[in-house]
C-alpha cells in the first residue's frame, strides 16, 4: 500500500497496557537492560500497525555507562547522581566500550530485530550531545536549564569537554546499534528548543553535526528530533540529519519550505488530540496530511512522545486513519 | 538621551530583595490587593533605571472576582479551587464590576502613577483570554494542557461561552486601568505558544483581537505578550497589538521580518542568560540590540519573566548597557 508511514515516539511506553504490565513485574532499568525483555516491549506496539519499530531504551543509558548514577524515581522521572559542576566531574567521566558497557542494548537490537523477521524496520536511537549534556549538569529534567546555560557560558572550555565525550560515546553508540541492525537511527535532542538560534548554533549544532556525519557511511536514515525549534529551523538541518522531525508548534508546509524538500519530514501533530473525541483528531491528522500535501518524505508522528494516559483506541485510530487517507489521496494524485 | 528602552517582566518581584523583605510580611494577595502597598511594590525596580514602571498585580485576579478561589500555595504557584469542568462552571462565573470588584487594583494604578509623577510611564496588564482560560481549567499551571485542550476541541460550546466571559472582563478591566491612570497596556498570553498554529487560530486569536481592538479608541500603546510563538508570529501580529512581545528563541531579526516593521517589537534576551558571567551576558545584550539594529520602535525586555533568583547587580547590568550602547550606535548613526 502506498500510504503516509507513521510510528509515534515512546509507542513502546506506558500507554499499553502490556507495558504497563510488565512494569508491574519489573523496574523500569531492569526491563530497559534484560534483552529479551527490551525486545519483547519494542514489538508490543506493532499490534497498532505502526510502519516501524523503535528500540525500547532510555536516552540517559549511555551516561550510566560514563558512570553517573542513574535512577527512575516514580513521579519525578529519572534521577542522576552527583551532576557535573566542574572540570574533574567531567574527567570522572569514563570513556565507553560500547560492545561490552551497552552490549545489553545491542543485544536488545539483535533480538528484535530477528523476532520482527523483516515486518517492519527497526529504528536504533540516541539521545543527542546537547540534550545528554543537560542531564548530567541538572541532574535530571528542568525547567530553566539555568546550571547547562551557566556552565555553557560561564565555562566554556569545561562544556566543550563534556560536550566532545558525550559525542564520542553517543557516535559509537549509534554505530554499533546500526551494525547490531538498526536500520534507521533517531538522535533525540529534545531540549535543544530551550536555547536560542544563537546558542544552539554555538553550543550544540557542532557535536550533534559530528554525531550525524559521523553516521553517513552507514547508509542508514538518520532521523533528527527536537522540539520547541520553529525559530530555528535552518540550523537543525544544517546540523544534519536525513529527516528532520518537527513539533506541533509550527505548520508543517512552513517547516519544510524552511527546512527543504530535499530532506524529509517527520511529525507533527500535538500528543494532547489524543485525548478529544475522534471528530476533533481526525480534523488535526487531516490538517497535517494536507500539510504535507501527499509529498513523499513525510513521516507522520507526534510533535513529541505519547503521552502515559493517551487511549490505544485513539492511537489506532490515527494509525488507520493515516494510511487510509493518504493511500486514498496517492491514488487520486496517480 | 536617545536610547533603546528597557523593561523586564515581573521587574517588580521576587528577584529584588526589598520585594522579598516585604512578603516576609505579606502574604501575596495581601500585597496585590492592598494599593499603598501594591503601588510600592510597583515603583521598587525604578531604582534600576528602568524606563517603565509596570503594575504589579497577577493575571488571575479577574478570576477570583469572577467567583473562582483563588491561594498562591508555596513552591507549587497559584491554585485555582473547582476548575472549570463544564457549562455549569461557566454559567457560575459572575460578569465583574470592574470599579467595585477590581477596584483595588484600580487604586494602585493611580497611587502608582501619582508616585511616578512622570518619571517613567506605567504600564498596566491582564492576561489574555486563553491563558486565563487554560488557568481556570487547570486549576493552575500545566505542563501538557491536556483538560483545557480536551475541552476547547471536545466542548467547543462551553470553550466559546467561557472565552466570551473572559474577554468581556479582560476588555472592561484593561479599559478601566487606561482610565485609572495606565499609559500603556500589556495583554500577557503567556501559554499561547502550547497551541498549534491551527488551534491558535481558531480557539485563540479571536478573544485577543477582540480585546486588543476594543482598546484601540484609547489611544495608549498596547503590547502583545506571548511565548513559544516563532512558528505563528504572522499569527500575533493579526491579533493586534502596538508592540508584540517575542521570546529568545527565535532571532529577534527575524521575527521582526515576519511580524512587520510597522509594528514594534520588545524582547528578547533569555531570562537565563542574567545568570552567567558578565562578559557573556554582555554578548547576549549585544546580539540582542545588533539584530534591532537600532531600529526605532524595539523595546529591550527578556523573553519571558525574569527568574526569582536573577542577581540584582547583572539586571542593572543590562539597563545600564543597553542604554550605553544603544545611545552610542544612534549617535553614530546621525
Amino acid at each position: 500500500m502506498d500510504a503516509t508511514p507513521v510510528w509515534f515516539m515512546r509507542q513502546a511506553g506506558r500507554f499499553l497496557p502490556e507495558y504497563r504490565q510488565l512494569r508491574e513485574r519489573y523496574a523500569m532499568l531492569e526491563l530497559v537492560q534484560t534483552p529479551e525483555l527490551a525486545a519483547e516491549v519494542t514489538l508490543l506496539p506493532m499490534r497498532l500497525g505502526v510502519d516501524a519499530a523503535i528500540l525500547f531504551a532510555d536516552i540517559l543509558l549511555p551516561l550510566q555507562a560514563m558512570g553517573m548514577d542513574l535512577a527512575f524515581v516514580s513521579g519525578q522521572g529519572p534521577v542522576l547522581g552527583h551532576p557535573v559542576q566542574d572540570a574533574e566531574d567531567v574527567a570522572r567521566l569514563r570513556p565507553v566500550d560500547v560492545e561490552t558497557e551497552l552490549g545489553y542494548v545491542l543485544e536488545t537490537v539483535h533480538t528484535a530485530r530477528q523476532m520482527l523477521a523483516g515486518t517492519a524496520p527497526l529504528i536504533g536511537f540516541a539521545g543527542a550531545p546537547f540534550t545528554l549534556a543537560s542531564y548530567a549538569i541538572e541532574g535530571g529534567g528542568s525547567r530553566h536549564y539555568l546550571r547547562t546555560k551557566q556552565l555553557m557560558h560561564g565555562r566554556p572550555e569545561i562544556w566543550q569537554a563534556l560536550l566532545d565525550r558525550l559525542t564520542d560515546v553517543t557516535l559509537a553508540y549509534l554505530r554499533a546499534q546500526v551494525q547490531a541492525g538498526a536500520q534507521a537511527v533517531q538522535l533525540f535532542d529534545s531540549w535543544a528548543g530551550t536555547l536560542s538560534p544563537a546558542d544552539y548554533r554555538q553550543f550544540a549544532l557542532p557535536y550533534s553535526r559530528r554525531v550525524l556525519s559521523g553516521l553517513s557511511d552507514l547508509g542508514v536514515p538518520r532521523i533528527h528530533f527536537a522540539t520547541g525549534t520553529a525559530g530555528m529551523l535552518p540550523l537543525l538541518r544544517e546540523a544534519g540529519g536525513d529527516v528532520i522531525s518537527v513539533d506541533w508548534r509550527v505548520d508543517l508546509r512552513r517547516a519544510w519550505d524552511q527546512i527543504g524538500h530535499d530532506v524529509a519530514i517527520q511529525g507533527n501533530l500535538d500528543p494532547a488530540l489524543l485525548f478529544v473525541p475522534q471528530n476533533a483528531l481526525a480534523q488535526g491528522v487531516r490538517h497535517v496530511l494536507a500539510q504535507a500535501d501527499g509529498r513523499p518524505g513525510h513521516i507522520f508522528n507526534l510533535g513529541h512522545g505519547i503521552l502515559p494516559e493517551t487511549p490505544v483506541g485513539n492511537v489506532q485510530f490515527v494509525v488507520d486513519l493515516v494510511h487510509r487517507e493518504s493511500a486514498k489521496a496517492k491514488g487520486e494524485q496517480l
